[in-house]
């Protein structure tokens, strides 16, 4: 390895390839905090450092993993397998241009989500994926790993805002793909291909962002609900009746709970679920006819109380407890397994049942909250870390939430990949016929199998 | 080969397997007019019917050659190196569900566009993508060709609308990809890569898309420019300004000129551009802030006349020039070479410069139409068809257009595919590195290269 890391150091620059302990410590972990060291990190200044690193490592074959912010929940930028990670938030962070007149973003891929958001919105323009990791998760990473957010329920996920990407193989090539066009049909999909790719087809040099205008209108809106079922009801049948709001999140009894033990807000301590919306617009009378369908249909699936925030700071109070689900119902466990399996929206309270049931059957809590406007629930196992027992319970039971999950026609994914953490699940969701044209798109990429080897189940 | 027809005959029924002339020369054309006869034409009843066909002919390395209506403009459909034409039209064309509930319908292939248009419509929900082949084209070629249509602007196109697909790999392995939900991250992204592929990746026997719920109201508006350049100024400056029409879509002078001759409608022939849009929404005031962004910009831009029509009928005569510019404008010539190019929005204005700069080095008329919103601009070269000499002009024309289109960010084609008539452009379009990806993806899916062979320049 010694030398390979001389070799490196000749194509770009030794300051920028390290391979010192704190380094090799630093680019281990993510955010599911395990843990495997690289044997060296590099970092390109541009494309043409990638397009050096690769070839060198295709030719000797050493693994490398692209890694954004490491903001990953499934591993996928741990090198596992050692070798170099190949980091490209030091450098290659600029937002190269927002172009206005077609109303598109380009960038590199270490620029951080939220920065990008910054950035348009001064211009009066509006980039919607906006993952919780936003404010650290870089748009290579979300682009990696086609990230959603609160707002999917209306403006989708980062797969419907790529139009372009430039992209290195592993052997090298530089590849353009795309066009700053709503339509361009020549050639195979390329884009379509990268987005989830989770590095390991090629590393992603430049995207360009397609942006929307920034409507000028936003409320919130909130109803409480007797039951989690009834909730549900009511999700899939406001969006069917025409509803069509910018988030539509949930939060259920335990979370209610632990939200109040921690914070004392006053939040229905006895309510089944609560539902958050925002509904946006450009006129008021838009958001109005929105705000009166979501009103009908959570007072028709049984709703006790329907509020409409009337001001920011109201707006802020209800979203408060939404932002802090995550980080209270800690007080049911130090150790939270925690999924974001999606399904169909009408299968949301069918889901939400059998999830109580596995819950009683391993007694384990497992409250659960997130984005039940586009039918992907946070579901959290929550167990005692410090005893292995009630660990493996929890996997069990969470083994169990998957196969229910696909039964339902749902997908072991909605947000965070595969990567490592889900790569045993793989033969559960997908026939042999569906995994191994998976390996030979992998090979048609990546041949020597240097590009963040050992994921998704490959 | 007749052989292999008794074979087929036995996998699928002698019913389902014509080898006679007249089936020959009636799979033997698409919408290019051009001309290659197969030697057997099968209607598989089912997906099993069209996995039995794909392993047979991929032990016996038969060219199959996936068709739905054959109004494809690319040739995609067209057997040339002759084998089987595999017509999904006859049996796989059922609408197997309309999920209101997930706001989802789920077709067989063969089902055509407009028919799952009009049957959602009926439960208050919407497909937008309507090419204008919506009448006889299928949901399957507008997958595979990733059809776009007038509402683009707004609404995207046929890859806004994929959820999950089935399909039989050339081998004969049937695969699922994708599901019934917003987000699925789960595994490669397949539907991105089969979407636009030309049926030369795998046999698409399923499709899940998503449907929206059906704007209530709806208004149509006209502009009338001095000149292309301020109307295609007008275009890029509204949308970027804010403006969300459905579409807009645009008609030259030529073009203007070719329908007033042919139908005597009183059309303003002096003028340089029309612009039409649609504009929709639920509340009469969102549509009113929506015209009233449109006024402002197309004024500002030098509009001479602004129309807003008063009712449906007013609607209509303002669609009915754009509705027959394709027919009208073949007073121009007997021989109309149309390419669908498609250029940034904000070069739309370069672009027709150097379009009416070609024009007149070639001394040819080339009248322009189409859906300016996203684009992507119907340019057709007008020729004498019976005059070879002009003809050979004309296709020179073409060339130094798309030439043109490349050089200002644009792409070969924003609708109609590759297929055979624009594979040899694609060297003009993609590096060696990038068509070298292309075959390999190609391999992947399909390594004895018997699904549609000779197509998209591989
Ligand atoms: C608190 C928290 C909240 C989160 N909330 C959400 C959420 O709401 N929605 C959601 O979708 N996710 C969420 N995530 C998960 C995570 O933030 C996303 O997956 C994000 O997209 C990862 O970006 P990253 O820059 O951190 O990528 P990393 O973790 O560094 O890498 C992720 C994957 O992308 C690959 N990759 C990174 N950069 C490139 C590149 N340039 N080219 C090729 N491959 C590359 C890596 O190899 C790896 O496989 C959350 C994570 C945390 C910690
Ligand atoms: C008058 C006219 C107007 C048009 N307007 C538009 C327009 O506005 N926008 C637009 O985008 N296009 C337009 N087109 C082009 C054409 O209608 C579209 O490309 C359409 O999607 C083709 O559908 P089809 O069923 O006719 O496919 P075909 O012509 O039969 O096939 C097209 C391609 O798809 C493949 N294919 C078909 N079915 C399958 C399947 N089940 N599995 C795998 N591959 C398959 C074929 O192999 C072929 O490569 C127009 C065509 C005409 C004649």
């Amino acid at each position: 390895m010694k030398k390979h890391i001389k070799a490196l150091q000749n194509l770009i620059g030794q300051e920028n390839v390290k391979a010192d302990k704190p380094h090799r410590l630093a680019y281990s972990y993510d955010a599911t905090r395990e843990h495997f060291e690289p044997d060296v990190v590099v970092f390109p200044k541009d494309e043409e450092d990638v397009s050096k690193i690769l070839r060198y490592c295709n030719e000797h074959k050493i693994p490398v993993v692209p890694r954004g912010a490491g903001s990953g929940f499934t591993g996928g930028a741990l090198p596992v397998g050692g070798g170099v990670v190949l980091a490209v938030e030091k450098y290659m962070n600029k937002i190269l241009e927002i172009d206005t007149k077609n109303m598109v973003a380009v960038v590199q891929p270490g620029v951080i989500n939220k920065d990008l958001q910054r950035e348009v919105e001064k211009h009066g323009l509006f980039y919607p994926p906006d993952p919780a990791s936003q404010d650290y998760s870089t748009l290579g990473g979300n682009v990696a790993e086609n990230a959603g957010g609160m707002r999917a329920a209306k403006y989708g996920i980062t797969k419907d805002y790529v139009m372009a990407l430039r992209a290195v193989l592993p052997n090298g090539d530089i590849i353009r793909a795309g066009k700053r066009t709503i339509k361009d049909v020549a050639g195979y999909n390329i884009p379509g291909i990268l987005i989830a790719s989770e590095g390991t087809l090629a590393v992603i040099t430049e995207i360009t962002l397609k942006l929307l205008s920034k409507p000028k209108l936003t409320k919130t809106v909130m109803g409480v609900f007797p039951t989690v079922t009834a909730a549900m009801n009511a999700v899939y049948k406001s969006l069917a009746g025409g509803a069509n709001p910018v988030a539509m999140e949930f939060l259920d009894n335990l979370t209610i709970r632990a939200v109040e033990e921690k914070f004392h807000k006053g939040l229905p301590v006895e309510a089944g679920a609560i539902l958050i919306s925002d509904i946006d617009g450009n006129v008021e009378e838009e958001i109005d006819y929105q705000i009166g369908l979501l009103e009908k249909f959570f007072k028709q699936n049984g709703a006790t109380e329907f509020r409409i925030a009337k001001d920011e700071k109201e707006a802020a109070d209800i979203w408060f407890a939404r932002r802090n689900a995550s980080q209270s119902i800690t007080i049911y466990g130090s150790k939270k397994i925690n999924e974001d399996v999606t399904v169909p929206r009408s299968e949301l309270p069918r889901y939400l049942e059998e999830v109580e049931k596995i819950s009683k059957k391993y007694n384990v809590k497992i409250p659960c909250f997130g984005h039940t406007g586009d039918g992907n629930v946070h579901t959290n196992v929550m167990v005692d870390g410090s005893d292995p027992k009630q660990v493996e319970i929890g996997y069990k039971a969470i083994e169990e939430i998957f196969q229910m999950t696909i039964d339902i026609g749902g997908t072991l994914s909605g947000e965070h990949g595969i990567g490592l953490s889900k790569a045993p699940f793989m033969k559960m969701a997908f026939s042999e016929a569906e995994l191994g044209l998976f390996r030979r798109i992998k090979e048609a990429f990546d041949p020597n199998n240097i590009l963040n080897p050992g994921k998704m189940g490959l």
